[in-house]
């Protein structure tokens, strides 16, 4: 599945954006404008671009990114409405096996993280089992908005790397 | 439908971002983003957090914005793929009722457009009929690309506001 840099440059921004279009959660508009930056040296130069239009963002741009994200475990998960991508991430987070407690308590957390920052808890679920994301989102809460918002985008741009990985073969893999 | 602007303030983040995710076409990060200058005076002041934003981004950003609208006439119309708001549009403006002759003449127009420019040809189809659509195709073919980009960016605008007023009641409604 994974494709060479010089496959990438050769796309139209049609098919680029519908190959990249979600490696940041339902915002093509990211891979899109960065499609202007092509060609690219490899896979970090992709990445160095997508992290370089988030941070030129102003905090509501930032915050609109996070708020573009579904909750974990929650509404999108139990309808079936999630992205592929995150259908999978959150699969392998264990939050599509969680019980009714389970699903009550993430409830109950993601609803007073929204209420409390105004954008949902973002956290990259490959890298976090269920232990890790109860603990994690129970202290976030307590930082302050401006501190959160940063990381919440450090989480992002994980999630954002592993996507990338998966789509585009990485110079290290090329060379093995 | 239409909603009056204290109705639009009291909103969580995940309803407004439902109902104006897509007044600029497959770009919900800019309602999401704006959600964070509420509350609103009012449907003016709404549209101008928009395009704020919109100016506030990079050109790539700008050209992001058109990467993420279809063709007229393409093929997201022919397969059945267009946002709903796109369909309607493409509809009104004779898009949706064109012969093979038709089709054909416009896939190369927006061929060409798309191969000179990076971007897809984009005009406010509510403001314009079919003859209106073909010639200012081939007349803003000859623009350069910082030239169409600005233009490109102001029929966004055009569509942007037309989508907004759908939404939500404007003050000279409410007045009526």
């Amino acid at each position: 599945m994974a494709m060479d840099i010089s496959v990438v440059n050769a796309l139209t921004y049609e098919e680029f954006v519908n190959l990249f279009g979600n490696v940041v959660e339902k915002c093509p508009i990211i891979s899109a404008a960065i499609w202007s930056h092509r060609p690219f040296k490899d896979l970090a130069d992709i990445e160095a671009h997508i992290m370089g239009f988030i941070h030129s963002l102003p905090d509501s741009g930032k915050e609109g990114i996070l708020r573009c994200h579904p909750d974990l475990a929650g509404r999108d998960l139990q309808s079936g409405t999630l992205t592929r991508e995150s259908q999978e991430e959150q699969s392998q987070a264990g939050m599509t096996t969680l019980d009714s407690a389970e699903i009550q308590h993430m409830y109950r957390l993601n609803s007073k993280y929204k209420e409390r920052f105004g954008f949902p808890f973002v956290i990259c679920a490959r890298l976090n089992n269920k232990a890790d994301i109860v603990r994690q989102l129970t202290e976030r809460l307590k930082n302050d908005r401006a501190e959160e918002r940063e990381r919440a985008i450090e989480e992002v741009k994980k999630i954002c790397s592993l996507r990338l990985n998966n789509i585009v073969l990485s110079d290290i893999q090329t060379k093995l």
